[in-house]
């Protein structure tokens, strides 16, 4: 290769001196990835080979038989990580050149823990047509689309519409992924603590994005008694404020237990607590809760409940931060779960697909299960591979695998 | 990075087993390019740099001075190779998905010549509403738009609309690219048979995306004299089926030299042909030219004058195929203009960083210059670098550059 700088002459806006001095800002000089060629290009027999004459051959095989599409391009191993910019981390709606930086990391992530090759793909619309129709136009350059914060209710739509639209795996990682990790991280939480799905009583505070899919999975894995929050208190059908997707939540779970009231009242004598939501519980509210409770506080940097208060009360403590044990990051789940389903060629990510991913994260914890051990580093090898495997076989049960 | 196997258990269709043993086909398979991270992710100290919490301080300076996005992001080296499908290479209109391996191709060259992180995107739609909107949708995720293969004249209106709409450097390469390096070749070819600019008779095959870029080129250089031909014969006034580009055309070409007819007939006594078409010139025609004719016969994989004939009549022949000398290709030109337009950080690709493109070929070549060596190999490690600086010289005079 010629050798070039990509960068050259960079004078990062000497007004800001402390930039030039902030390790997190001198190892984003430049982005945090680039493209790789897989193939020599070193004289003119390789370029006839690589490209033309020879690239024609390949171009009518595909064109005549479009099944071969995944297997001579890099579109099989690709997956874009597509946002509008309007809930990135915790701050907010910051447009999409501001969501770069979390995009490349993410695409980072992807190669680190699951060898798949990430685009971040920042839209310049908030407009949930204009989202789709753009999706759906980009969708032959890439293998999977992983939706990345986009806010909420708008991300529940945007998500719905592409999967009817796409025979290639659509999956917003701030719902499902949050989900899956959550699953794997409760269903060790309660077989060490000896509760039972059905009759552990749930908080959930947040009802965006994560709140919403976290709420969904734990239904689907045989959980029944959950409360779920927004600003203005439990989700219930006497409430007229809810939006469609808060209306069906309330639905299937306050609704049916008729459990109401603002989160001192459900906290009282609740087993378990996860917070999606920022802010902090009172003191006095965690100390209502059931005897041994599980208190996950998975906002990022600040936790719901700090876990020194945590620890007073609960026998389990999880947050979203490395510097705590029971770490509850997305990382464990994504890049496993697009590798499997990429592995299995699958045509959707199914609810299957999830429960397995969450079922395979928490049994590689196994026989090591203890209080501050209920949920794999993201840097344990085995980590990705399993998701993998476990998600790939689901996708051939669920009937959505080509191979 | 744990290690994966991103292609397990490749079975390319063994009905055809013959892709099994083709060199090209085995070099294609799982694509030709992938992602690499900059950084490393080897623990969670490095983990919280790239990604949370540190990321979140460079989204939130971006957020607050949108200049630092080209800083702080991969996106100031990175250009959207996009296409529609609709005019790949010499096999026309076979869809995004088949066009892959030839955007694939693109992106690895332009890696391997230019140092730019390119990401191809091929588009499922042919609307030329909708190419626009979704690119310009798309912009804030990549520092310059390399439009290909989209077929004429659709191409010059999406160029034209986004080149409007956009400040990032947006380029259609079949055109432009072309037009640079036949530029440049034939200033050298001037050079050596002593023709001048302002007489030389010129004979332009094609009023494609390639013959209309190439002949606005050469007026441009100050050549007067051109003759255009499509399918139905030289454009010019008269002609009632001519689209609005070629009608452009014939206004600054065959209309104002009054040079109209047949090939054979303007082709007589002219001291260049410039084949941008496909087909064969009969040899009676050829014979028919001026004195030591230069002919450029750049149809792939079959000139339009096979070098043996061409080299009857001719002093300089040029074609667009490796295995002879003096091949005029694309690759000389893009990674070096695309790597100029990024140093300067500039806001567009401008008719004078064009010239200065063709005029900087042309000058590696310099004393060496002789009838079999009018332009340097794509692989003369002084290509690029020499573009890529004039370009960049250019978008300062030019006004276009933003350092």
């Amino acid at each position: 290769m010629v050798a070039f700088d990509p960068m050259p002459d960079l004078d990062p806006a000497p007004a800001d001196v402390d930039r030039l001095h902030d390790p997190v800002f001198a190892l984003h000089v430049g982005g945090k990835m680039e493209i790789a060629s897989t193939v020599a290009l070193n004289g003119p027999d390789e370029l006839s080979l690589a490209y033309t004459p020879g690239v024609a051959k390949v171009c009518e095989a595909i064109a005549a038989d479009p099944g071969l599409y995944g297997d001579y391009t890099w579109t099989a191993n690709t997956v874009a990580v597509v946002t509008d910019g309007t809930a990135v981390l915790g701050l907010g709606d910051i447009g999409p050149r501001a969501a770069m930086p979390v995009m490349e990391g993410k695409a980072v992530l992807f190669k680190q823990f699951g060898g798949i090759d990430a685009i971040p793909i920042c839209l310049d619309t908030t407009d949930v047509d204009e989202i789709v129709e753009t999706v759906v136009r980009l969708a032959p350059s890439f293998g999977g689309i992983n939706l990345e914060d986009i806010s909420a209710p708008r991300c529940f739509e945007v998500e719905e519409r592409l999967k009817q639209r796409l025979d290639i795996p659509v999956f917003h990682d701030d719902q499902h992924g949050t989900a899956v990790v959550v699953l794997a991280a409760l269903e060790n939480a309660i077989k060490l603590t000896g509760k039972y799905h059905d009759t552990i009583r749930v908080v959930v505070s947040g009802a965006g994005a994560a709140g919403v899919a976290v709420t969904r999975i734990l239904l689907a894995a045989g959980i029944r008694d959950i409360a779920v929050l927004d600003r203005a208190g439990v989700l219930h059908r006497d409430r007229s404020d809810l939006n469609p997707s808060k209306r069906a939540l309330a639905a299937d779970t306050a609704d049916t237990t008729g459990r109401w009231g603002s989160l001192a009242a459900v906290m009282d004598g609740a087993d378990c607590y996860i917070g999606l939501s920022g802010g902090t519980v009172p003191e006095e509210v965690v100390a209502s809760m059931a005897a041994e409770p599980i208190i996950f506080g998975l906002a990022n940097p600040t936790p719901e409940v700090h876990p020194d208060i945590a620890h007073k009360y609960a026998r389990i403590v999880a947050t979203g931060r490395s510097d705590f044990p029971n770490q509850i990051n997305n990382v464990l789940a994504f890049p496993g779960i697009f590798r499997g389903a990429f592995d299995a060629r699958a045509t959707a990510i199914t609810e299957g697909m999830k429960l397995a991913a969450a079922q395979s994260l928490a049994a590689i914890v196994g026989d090591d299960l203890r209080e501050d051990y209920i949920i794999p580093s993201p840097f344990d090898p085995r980590v990705g591979p399993s998701v993998a495997s476990a998600v790939a076989e689901a996708a051939r049960r669920d009937g959505v695998a080509r191979r």
